[in-house]
C-alpha cells in the first residue's frame, strides 16, 4: 500500500478561496482603506458542524490577526479584513470540525423530542472538559471545569457556555491553506487618479524658447484647475544626438531639432540625468514640490532603452547586443530600423548587473520625490524582470505606483499587471461603440481581472489620435472624456492637445498627430478650448465629490432601446451615492431613447419619484419608475452624468 | 535589494493549462482511447517567435514523449496525446524563445524590402553554428556546421534547414510547469455504462425461498437481453441480527425477517464474507464469471459501516466510538436512532489501522473478480481517506471503478469526484422540467466539472421513487429512462421495479417504495412490463450502436417553442454520428412544437433535406432546414431518439 498521509484525520477541506490570482501565484490588488472580502468553500464529510477562520497580517506585522468566518450558505464562508496601510498583506483560511457545536445542535433535537439525554450529557461533559484543558485564561478554565463536572441540559444550552468554548477550539486537526495568499495594498491613487500628460519643452509661453521645469511650475495652477492629480511627463533625461529625428519623425534631424525624449541618454548622462534644456535636478525637485502643494504627484516616464550616446553604451557594452560588424544592435521592426534607439539585451550574460542598474533608476527618482512611474513598453522586457523589480522597489517603497504602457496582446497586458504593475493602459481608445465598450468593461471590472488589472483610460496619447477624434468634432472629444472619466476610476489625457481639440493626423489613416510634440516643440494657447475645459473641470469635480466614481467594481450597465446610447451606473457599497452616466456614441446626430434602470441594484424606489441631477450642467430631472427617457444632441452635450437621489 | 531569481533569463511564461483540476491539485479524468487535448497560454515578452512543447508519459513509462504544440491564435497553443492504457498519465508544457525562427521571420521582411542583409546573414550563421553544436546526429551536425560556414539568403530560407534546426532547439532557458499535471485514464466503462441493480434475495422464482447467486445467474440472460452491462448488487455480506428491521423499516423485526443488507456483518464474518442465504464465495465467483461471459461486470455495494454483530466490533473496538455507558455509538440523525448500524470512527487514534482494513475490503473483492464498486454514503467518510484509498487501489488495479453514492450538497459531491471517484450519482432524479434539466446538464458536461465528475443518471433507486413516477404513469417511466440514457453516457435503473412500473410509495409524500426490497424479499414477474422492456432494449441498443451516445462532452441543447419539450443532440468529434433526442416532460397531455436545430454544430446541411430515423420505432422522417416539428402523445411515446443522417 502507498504511505498514508500524515494529516489523515483532518476532515475539513478548503477550496476556491477568493481573492486569488492564478491559484495564488500572484497577489491580488487593493488600496488603503479597503475591506478585503475573503470567501472560501469550507466543508467536511458528514454532518458535523464546521467552523472557519480568516487569519491575516501586514507583512511587517509580527503576529496574525484572526476573525471567525460566517457561513453564506452552500458551504461558502466569508470574512473581511481591513487594509489600513500600504504594503503586502497575507491571509489564510483554516477550518475545523467543531464537536461542541455539533453536540449542542444534536442535543437540542433530542431534548425537543423528549429523549433521555443522560448519556449525551456525559458525552458533552467530556467535550467541555477538553475545552477546559485548552483554556489559557485561568478563570475560563475554572468555569469550564466546573461546567464539565455537572453538565445539565440547561447549562449545556446556555449560549454563554458555548461562547466560552468557542474561544478555545480544538485546532489539532484544523486544515489550513498550504501557503498564505497575498494582497498588495497601494495608495488610493492606484485606483482613483486623473492624469494629465504634457511635454515640458512646450510649456514655454515663448515659441522661441525651450520649455523648462519652471515653465511647467507656471502651468500647475492650470492643470490643478482642471482637476487633475497626476502630472505625467515624458522622459526628462538627456536626449541622444546620433540619428536624431526631425519633425514628424523624419530621418536626418539636425542639432537644432529638439529630438525624441525616448532616445534616452547623452553626453551629460543617462536615465538618472536631466536634459539640460529643461533645467537641472534642482528645477525638477522644485517642480515635484510645487505640484505636491497643489495635490498633484509628478509621474515620470521610464523608458528602458538607450540612445547611441547613452553612457552605458561605452560603460556596459555587455548590456547591449553586438552585431558581427562590431556595432551595437539598434531597435528594429523589420524592415524598419530605429538607429537612434538601442534596446537592452536581457539575455546578456550580465543580466543581473543590468537588472540591478535598472532597479537603481527607479530608486534614484524615488529619491527625488517621484512615486509614480509610467513605464514605456514594458512588454518588450522580461516578465521576470518586472516581477522582481517592482516587488523589490515596493518592499522598501510600498507607495510606488507603476503604470504599464503596453498596447499589445491581451494575455501579455494581463501578465504585466499580474507581475506587479499598479495600473495599465487599455484598449479603451479602440472600443468605439456601445456594445464593444460594455463587453470590454464587463471583462475589466469583474474578478478575476479586476483583482489584478487596474485600467487607466486615455482618450488620446501622443501616440494615439483615434479616428473618432479626427472626425467626430467637439462631441467626440466630450464623449470620449466622459466615458474615460466615468467608466474607469483612473483616466488621463494628453494635453493641451486634448482640451484644445487638436485633431489633425499626420496623414490620412494614421493615428499620429501632425506636428507631433514627440519630435518638436509646440506652443499652446491655454486660453482656448473653453467648452472642453469646462466639461473636464466639471467631470473631475464630480469624480472627487462622488465616491461612486472612485472605483470600478460596482459598474453596472442598463439596457437602452437605442444602440447609440450607453447607460451605466456606479454606486457605493452602501448605495448612498449613485451616479448614472449616459453617453451618445453618435457624434453627428441627436439620439434619444429610454433606459431601463435596474432600480433594485441602485437602491432606488420603484414606486416613488427620485431626482436626477446632471453634474455637468446642474440641471435637475424628476424621474419615476424604471424607465428614463433621454435625448442627447451632440451640438449641445455628449452625455449626462447624473447623480440619482431619493427625494426627501 | 531582494535576491534575483535564478531563472531570470527564462522569458517565456505558461498560463492557464487545460485540462487542470483545481490548479493541478487533482487529476483530470479520461478513458482508454481518448485523445487528451492540452491547451496552454504560452508567450514571451517582445516580438520573438515562441515555440511550445507538450511532454507526456504513462506513469509506468521510463521516458517522456514529446510533441510540438500548435498555435491557435491569441497566444493559445494546443497539442494532443493518446491515452491507450488505463492508469495515471502525466503531462507538462514547456516553451522557449526560438531565435532561429525569429531571425528567419525578420530576414524575409528585410529581403522583401530589398535591404542589404550581409550583417544579418552573419548573425544567422552564428545561430546555425550553435544549433550545430547541439546536434546529436553527426550528419546533422556536419550539415549545420557547413550551413553556418557559408550562409546565404537562399540557404537561410530553405525550409529544410529550418526543419533541421527545429530538431535541436536551444532549451537552456526553456520554461516548464513547476510540476506535471495528471490525467487518470479509466476503462471505457467509466464513461459509458448501463447499470442494472437487483436484490439477489428476490431473484428466486419461489416466493418462499431466499434468492441465491445461482438464481441471479439464471436472471443474467434477462439483464443482458435488456442491454445492460453492469449488474449492481446491494451488499452481499452477512446481515446483522441485533436490532434487525422488519418490513418497511419497522422496528422490532424478527429472525424471520431477512434484514437490511446495509447492516453489514454477522457471526460468520464482515465485509469480506458472504451472507449465507445467498450462497458462498464459490457461488459469487460463479456469478461474476457467468456475467462476464455475457459482457456484464458485477458491481458490488461497499458500505463502510457495521452491524452490532460485525466481528470488528469485538476485534477492533478502537475503530468505533464508545459512549460513556460502555456501549458502542450507533448511527444517529437526532432524534432518529439507527441502532442496527455502527459507523466507523475516522477520528480514532488507530485511524491508520482502520484505513488499511477498509482498503483490504476492496482488494479482497478485486481478488474475486470485482472491478466496479458502488460506494454507499462516501460523504460520511473523510475525503482524505477516499483520496488515499482510491489512488492506492488504482495504483495496482487501474481498471477499478468507484461510483459515489452521495446525495448531498454540491460541493461535497464534486469533492468526492475530485479525490478519485470514477462516477457519481447526481440530482438527475430531482430535475423535473426542461429548464432545470438543461441548466444542470450544461453544468455537468462542460469543463471544469466534466474534467473530474462523471454523472451516472438513475431514474429510480431502492431509496428513491420520485413523485413523477408515482403519478406519471408509463409515460413518466419512459421519459425518465430516455432522458437518463441519452443525456448521460452512464445510467442505471433499479429493477425489476423499474421495468415493471412499480410506483406505490410507502406513504404519501415519501420517496420510499412500499414493501421495499431493502427490508423484505420480493418476487417479480419478469414476463410483465413488455412496453417498458421493449423501450429499454431499444434505448440500450441505440447507445451501443451510436458512439454519439457514449460520451457527454458534445451534448448540445436546441431551442424549442414549447417549454414542455426538451431537445438535445450528441454527436461525435467527426460529426459522423448525430443523435437528436426530444422528450415531452408533460406525462399527461400531448405536446407539440418546433425545434430550432443548430445545423452547423451538427454538421448537417442547411439547404438540403436530411433523414431522421427514430431508433425507438424505426420510423423515418424527411427533414429539411433548421426547424423540425414534433408531436409527442404520452399515450404513444414519451420521446424520440433520432439518428440524423445526410441523405445519400
Amino acid at each position: 500500500m502507498q504511505p498514508l498521509p500524515q494529516t489523515g484525520r483532518r476532515r475539513v477541506v478548503i477550496e476556491n478561496v477568493t481573492p486569488q490570482v492564478d491559484g495564488g501565484r500572484f497577489a491580488a490588488k487593493r488600496v488603503v482603506g479597503d475591506m478585503v472580502v475573503v470567501q472560501a468553500d469550507v466543508f467536511a464529510d458528514g454532518h458535523d458542524e464546521v467552523r472557519a477562520r480568516l487569519s491575516w497580517r501586514h507583512r511587517n506585522d509580527a503576529s496574525w490577526h484572526e476573525s471567525e468566518m460566517e457561513p453564506l450558505g452552500n458551504d461558502r464562508w466569508q470574512a473581511t479584513f481591513p487594509v489600513g496601510d500600504v504594503g503586502r498583506y497575507e491571509f489564510s483560511v483554516s477550518g475545523w470540525v467543531d464537536h461542541w457545536r455539533t453536540w449542542v445542535h444534536d442535543l437540542k433535537k433530542r431534548v425537543d423530542a423528549g429523549q433521555d439525554v443522560t448519556v449525551d450529557l456525559q458525552i458533552g461533559a467530556r467535550i467541555v472538559g477538553t475545552a477546559a484543558s485548552r483554556a489559557t485564561d485561568a478563570d475560563h478554565a475554572s468555569v469550564l471545569k466546573q461546567a464539565s463536572g455537572q453538565l445539565t441540559t440547561r447549562a449545556a444550552l446556555d449560549p454563554g457556555l458555548s461562547l466560552l468554548i468557542d474561544a478555545y477550539p480544538d485546532l489539532t486537526e484544523a486544515t489550513s491553506l498550504n501557503a498564505p495568499l497575498a494582497v498588495v495594498v497601494d495608495p488610493v491613487r492606484a485606483r482613483f487618479s486623473a492624469w494629465y500628460e504634457l511635454f515640458p519643452r512646450s510649456a514655454s509661453p515663448d515659441p522661441k524658447r525651450h520649455g523648462t521645469f519652471d515653465d511647467v511650475i507656471n502651468q500647475l495652477d492650470y492643470v490643478a484647475g482642471l482637476g487633475f492629480d497626476v502630472l505625467y511627463l515624458p522622459p526628462i533625461s538627456p536626449i541622444g544626438r546620433q540619428f536624431r529625428k526631425g519633425p514628424d519623425n523624419r530621418e536626418g534631424g539636425t542639432a537644432a531639432d529638439p529630438g525624441v525624449p525616448w532616445a534616452i541618454g547623452g553626453s551629460t548622462g543617462g536615465h538618472t540625468a536631466v536634459h539640460a534644456q529643461l533645467g537641472d535636478l534642482g528645477g525638477f525637485d522644485r517642480l515635484v514640490h510645487a505640484a505636491r502643494t497643489r495635490g498633484i504627484e509628478v509621474a515620470l516616464d521610464i523608458a528602458f532603452q538607450a540612445s547611441p550616446d547613452h553612457p552605458w553604451v561605452t560603460e556596459h557594452p555587455e548590456w547591449f547586443r553586438m552585431r558581427p560588424d562590431g556595432t551595437v544592435q539598434y531597435a528594429e521592426n523589420p524592415p524598419k530600423k530605429y538607429q537612434d534607439i538601442y534596446p537592452f539585451d536581457f539575455e546578456s550574460t550580465d543580466w543581473r548587473g543590468l537588472w540591478q542598474a535598472l532597479n537603481e533608476v527607479f530608486r534614484f527618482w524615488i529619491g527625488h520625490g517621484v512615486s509614480i512611474f509610467r513605464v514605456d513598453n514594458p512588454h518588450t522586457k522580461p516578465f521576470a524582470f518586472w516581477e522582481w523589480c517592482i516587488n523589490d522597489i515596493k518592499a522598501s517603497h510600498p507607495q510606488a505606483l507603476f503604470l504599464a504602457e503596453a498596447f499589445t496582446r491581451p494575455k501579455v497586458m494581463y501578465r504585466l499587471a499580474k507581475v506587479g504593475f499598479s495600473q495599465s493602459y487599455t484598449y479603451f481608445t479602440w472600443r468605439n461603440n456601445a456594445v464593444e465598450m460594455r463587453e470590454y468593461l464587463e471583462e475589466l471590472t469583474r474578478p478575476p481581472v479586476s483583482d489584478f488589472f487596474r485600467p487607466n483610460f486615455w482618450p488620446n496619447t501622443p501616440d494615439i489620435l483615434h479616428a473618432d477624434l479626427q472626425t467626430g468634432g467637439p462631441a467626440a472629444f466630450e464623449a470620449r472624456l466622459v466615458l474615460a472619466a466615468t467608466l474607469s476610476s483612473s483616466y488621463g489625457i494628453y494635453g493641451p492637445a486634448y482640451e484644445l481639440g487638436e485633431s489633425t493626423a499626420r496623414e490620412p489613416g494614421s493615428e499620429e498627430y501632425l506636428n507631433s510634440e514627440k519630435y518638436q516643440q509646440r506652443t499652446w494657447d491655454l486660453s482656448g478650448g473653453a467648452r472642453l475645459r469646462g466639461l473636464i473641470t466639471r467631470v473631475n469635480r464630480a469624480r472627487h465629490a462622488h465616491p461612486a466614481l472612485q472605483a470600478n467594481e460596482r459598474l453596472l450597465f442598463h439596457a437602452t432601446d437605442n444602440p447609440n446610447l450607453l447607460a451605466y451606473s456606479k454606486n457605493t457599497d452602501d448605495q448612498r451615492d449613485v451616479i448614472l452616466t449616459v453617453v451618445n456614441f453618435d457624434y453627428h446626430a441627436t439620439q434619444s431613447g429610454s433606459i431601463e434602470l435596474d432600480l433594485a441594484a441602485l437602491g432606488l424606489p420603484d414606486d416613488a419619484p427620485f431626482e436626477a441631477v446632471d453634474l455637468l450642467d446642474d440641471q435637475t430631472y424628476a424621474w419615476n419608475g424604471l424607465r428614463a427617457w433621454v435625448k442627447l444632441d451632440p451640438e449641445v452635450r455628449a452625455g449626462h452624468v447624473l447623480w440619482l437621489r431619493h427625494l426627501p
